[in-house]
């Protein structure tokens, strides 16, 4: 049994702190780093690459909305035209960075609305994966378990990981309930805990069908998140579930 | 005989037209093009791209301030580490357009305020050079002829391109006389295309050392361009110098 | 007979130029002028306040979402509270400036996709008026037709204006066409002046009722828009109907 | 003896929290309320000007240059008429949020970069100044004791407050010393709290006059913030000092 871990990092922003990447690093294998539209600066780039690589994190782009304002998460109407050259512009930048870093990118997670409308909207996945694919068609595509964007990736010859979300509650259509309702993210480190061991073991239901999950998500912007990493690192390693990158798991 | 023929390019933005680029790119030999930050968006910057490859023109990257509202021409302090990574990221960004149009990115000629304060300041000068040789030594940095910038190059291992310019004047000691003075700009075509078969044959003094100019750089951003770019062109190769690419320049 | 004739004016950025300001204002009656958010800076917003003055055209505030890149033609989901808050800045903003030019902020009319999604959202539309009464009940609010917008400006204590576009094609349930659908922006002038004179003289039908026009809009961001403006004032005038600013139409 | 209190307020941005403001509010007399262009959005515009009037604190408008990335502190060479415009944009947005509050827009501080500059350069400090006059000569505008920013204030009629820094090492030509040098921010409460008394009771030297301190700068962004602004106001009221408002003070 083997799972990656993945967490959003890079989210601070010149003079603004976000986060705790150095708490958490040690506790996961993937990293999505942020690319300069919603959060992260070109700074930020380059020292949160260096930290993964350190730490042996697969680096990860992060592309989001050009809306730091609404760090990402409120829906902006482009052009499949405008939405693949914005995550090949993205890509590309933390792809430098990891190259400055002398390791490579490994995948690509789209970031809050962008991630949610990728996940049923058709052409948004598409446009999403096109913009992947045309910076290179070895990048790993993360999508939500059994979404649109996983499809999209598989069309455009991408290799895809299903990502699931142990400390999010989930609507009955399989969507990612918003965060903006109670209830929506669970903060019990136990419920967490074992959240994460049934769905690295058991998969997840998406649609009719069961989907076996590639990489776990876990939060890293609120006080508890290093301590919630720690806690699910540890509870899969107990349970004879390995955890490492994405490369390997898939 | 040989130089290169260099403009500014892809400054659009959004709703925001400027320039005249399909009408001056088949009289150069090497595109600059803006990467988000003083000028261009992701749209943009995959268009024009395409636009070089399909002219043979060698596909550059044109980093500036992150200053729209300034066009990047006006000087803001940054620290040489928040220089080298705004640098690294827009070459990145180019770089990625580059390669989805199966192209390579030749050059990087930084923009604006950045361009003649690097003419100057060591320490800028230095930090845009690593910006670039962290991406790639094979990058041929572009920089006023006999500038700080070209000496950075240098010792950062880059091949560098020293660059006049026939339709500016010059102060005495050598940098551009700043484009809000009278008399800045020259735009008399029979002038411009004077200088420019002089620079191309004799160099230009710098200092006291004559320097080999191996790049001309025509502006884009007046109604005239197309009409001077094709003027010179045609001029230069009425005296024998043949306009081609940097990398066959060098 | 009367009616106010107004475009959207103050569109420049920085470098980057649009619109034909000057050529326009002589044949309009009112400016609603860009904010600084989807467009316009503070020294255009400067500027084109002091130009309608100048003209004895009447100052309104355009405010839109902030997206420059798009042109505040893409709809960006906020909060009640977030467009609340971003309306009440722009009309701040832009009042500012009518006061330094000793004049007053006449009116208020929304751009864009904040425009579109204000004339058939009733959340969205109590927010826009919300916004522009916070800042005083004086000011004159514009909106569609018989739109939410109008309706949500008398509930919040505003003097509404209702806007019909004779240079637009409408759809069955009076909402404007998008302008990217091929036919959606009449660019014959005999047409377009036509259709003033009709929703100036008979009002537009909006659901089940007809209802009077207050103010037309004419484009500004074409190249014949000056023309346009002109034949549309000047057949007016001929047709008996006053050109004056939207407190003497109300 | 009565000396003003004063703070910047409202620097969070979007997602992003920055400094104490509901902490520190009880213990200062005046907000310098950040304007959305170095720090600050609508909305938390909004917010801090209904807490500041909740407190009774003196709504003051903090305008810096547009560099969120750099929080304002990098200097950017604008001409003078962009700053006069970009001040008076700002000053007159935060105005409307005092106006919704049913409050008034008491004073203008200059931030970061443009604070300092404006300190030193005279075409910059008119420029504030102007910026500031041609919303209201009636506000008050507040600048380092003695500096080129107070007698640009005088010149353009406006009333004006000489600022002094209890937690800041100065230069001993009496500018700040730059907050990145060593030693440059005082932690020790004892220390700063002698300061703010001998400030507040002697004033400063500045060139060869002394001047009256009419305002006392505390900072917000540190993590002692909130007990260092409850010290320095017990301490002042322990020796007599009364703490008012700029109106009351001068």
């Amino acid at each position: 049994m083997k799972i990656d871990l993945n967490c959003d990092m890079g989210e601070s922003f010149g003079h603004y702190t976000l986060g705790s990447d150095e708490a958490i690093m040690p506790f996961i294998s993937s990293a999505n780093i942020a690319c300069g539209y919603h959060a992260g600066d070109p700074l930020v780039m380059m020292r949160t690459v260096t930290l993964a690589a350190k730490h042996n994190v697969g680096v990860g782009a992060h592309p989001g909305y050009p809306d730091l304002q609404g760090f990402g998460r409120r829906s902006l109407e482009l052009s499949a035209e405008e939405i693949e050259a914005m995550v090949l512009y993205q890509v590309s930048a933390l792809a430098g960075f990891a190259k400055a870093a002398s390791t490579e990118l490994v995948h690509v997670k789209p970031h809050g609305a962008l991630y949610n409308q990728a996940a049923t909207d058709n052409p948004i996945a598409r446009a999403v994966a096109r913009g992947v694919a045309k910076f290179s068609k070895n990048l790993i595509l993360v999508g939500l378990a059994g979404s649109a964007l996983v499809a999209a990736g598989v069309v455009e010859g991408l290799r895809v990981a299903n990502e699931a979300f142990p400390d999010r509650a989930y609507n009955f259509d399989g969507t990612l309930m918003p965060r903006q309702q109670p209830g929506a993210v669970f903060e019990n480190v136990e419920l967490v805990v074992n959240n994460a061991a049934r769905l690295a073991t058991q998969g997840i239901s998406s649609g009719n069908m069961q989907v076996k999950v590639d990489t776990l998500c876990l939060h890293g912007d609120n006080p508890i998140a290093p301590a919630l990493a720690k806690a699910v690192w540890t509870a899969l390693a107990e349970r004879g579930i390995d955890v490492m990158g994405l490369a390997k798991v898939l």
